[in-house]
């Protein structure tokens, strides 16, 4: 993946920026950091490292990075904010299934601790470039595709409910305060530094782990629901470029794949790509994951490509080779707890 | 206003119906549970007489109904939800200006406790008929008139995001969960047993207050933005309407009125119904309330007058002279706090 500064040169530069990451322990958090941090800018770090979510220490092991474990609205985050050049509010709650178990913990993790983010946000740092993570789980079921960012907002589970309160807080907060913030939805992603061992983290990373360990890739109905699919250094390429593009203020962009695949395709792929004795069997849905599931979806990233010129690069052949390749060397990713 | 029910006739009765209705010594709350009790229902009552609320224990002082006095969240609903044949939640923070100074706490009466509130109704009434109030603040300014339900929710203060999360979560209950739940956007609603006296609960209270004491009626700009205004007997009929018709469930309906005014025009009328040397005089937008004012509005109500029949049937200036008679004869209502 190219550098974003060679794809779109502005006067802005990483170089020596102060950057604020939460949820930098987590997957994509910790992913930007270490990008932040090969660009050239002095990164902090805040992650309450919730338990069964994505965050993990060693996923910033092998830099001098010292995070804040703290919850994003913790008082002692307002210290980490002063001076920051830019903020990416990447901290949450993804799990569909636990978010109707226990609804109160999403929307506290989703809305809840953003709403104490952005008070400290616009004392300490009211001047600052802020991307707030949000997720295509906000539209619920498609009823067009592809889905642009004019497609109605009807999630189906607290998950989608929360995020998206979450997101509109962000929005309230550009508009009211004049603050800088674009918030980004987020689409499937993978790719290395994601925790593996859990099963209510999507599809993705239950499919990888089963894949490197041989395992049964189990598809709910008949696997041919269709997604597209995001390597995460493209969402960091899409996080920086925003960062450094002012015409994304006060926006919310779409940020996925423009080619889909079946989750059939995907397991076929995926076993493709290992030696193990992985198979693929179909079964009929669960009930409980049935009623929140949103069928087919295919996200349309044409405003961001528009109006910032980024558009995914990976393939998702090639992505998810290169992750494989990653967890090969990193094993302790298919079972840390 | 007619009686619902000779409107449109259902094998659902009220007579004899267990009725809970949350908010209930509120405005539109004690409004419904008067309604309710006229037509045979037995009323339970929640109310959390949240402080600068609309809700006040005379409101019900005239009737058998006991209160809990409890956030709608508070286990101890659970015991009221028990047997109940219709759930009416009309609990709620409504006051934009203090959702932007205080968010967490309109987060918190607007999603967190109907979050558990939705939790305990699962439980307890899973099988019982809910009508929710939601508000067209959710739309947020409007970028076409009139507005339909299909009209993007972008949501200006943190109270559009509140409200419109606890929307969404009573519609992720009613798909998982098989509920039989509507809830309805209302529009700006007048009428008896309103706070009058407090300035934060929406620009129709304090201009009836005004035009009764004699004060002057400030209008920011140029008065020249328009809403649609709804007297709270339409609501109650609205609300009886959906709770008595299965072809509402799962569904959000506008409740709003077809003919809109501009708040001059309101504001000349109230003077007109007067006999006090009431004023009106222009001023400059306050900037903390402009960033959040949505502009002219209109509801487009189409969707519940087709499926459910439910239409306002009162003129705004039949509506506000008899509520001016009503406050003539309870002018406690005047300097409540």
């Amino acid at each position: 993946m190219a550098s974003v500064l060679s794809v779109e040169p502005t006067a802005i530069s990483l170089q020596g920026a102060v950057c604020l990451v939460t949820g930098g322990l987590g997957f994509i958090g910790s992913n930007l950091v270490h990008r932040l941090i090969a660009e050239g800018a002095t990164v902090r770090v805040v992650d309450a490292l919730v338990a069964d979510h994505g965050g993990d220490r060693r996923n910033l092991a092998v830099t001098q990075v010292e995070p804040l474990i703290a919850e994003i609205g913790d008082p002692a985050v307002g210290d980490l904010l002063r001076g920051a050049d830019m903020v990416f509010n990447f901290a949450g709650q993804v799990s569909h299934t636990s978010s109707m178990t226990d609804p109160e913990r999403d929307l506290h993790l989703n809305a809840v601790t953003h709403s104490r983010f952005l008070e400290l946000l616009r004392r300490a740092a009211p001047k600052a470039r802020v991307v707030h993570a949000s997720t295509r789980q906000v539209y619920g079921r498609a009823i067009r595709l592809p889905v642009d960012e004019t497609h109605p907002a009807n999630p189906v589970d607290v998950n989608g409910v929360a995020k998206l309160a979450g997101e509109q807080l962000h929005m309230v907060y550009a508009r009211a305060y004049d603050m800088a913030i674009t918030s980004l939805r987020l689409t499937n992603v993978y790719g290395p530094r994601q925790r593996l061992s859990s099963d209510e983290l999507g599809f993705l990373p239950v499919f990888i782990r089963l894949a490197l360990t041989g395992g049964m890739i189990k598809l709910f109905g008949d696997g041919s629901q269709r997604r597209d699919c995001l390597h995460v250094d493209d969402v960091v390429d899409a996080a920086l470029a925003v960062a450094m593009d002012p015409a994304g203020i006060g926006r919310v962009y779409n940020v996925g794949h423009d080619v889909d695949h079946s989750l059939a395709e995907i397991a076929s792929m995926l076993i493709q790509l290992t030696d193990k004795n992985c198979t693929v069997s179909v079964t009929p849905w669960p009930e409980h994951h049935e009623r929140i599931d949103i069928g087919s979806f295919q996200s349309d990233s044409g405003l961001i490509a528009a109006e910032i010129g980024w558009k995914a690069s990976t393939d998702l052949r090639d992505g998810l080779r290169s992750t494989l390749a990653f967890y090969r060397e990193y094993p302790w990713y298919l079972s840390s707890t």
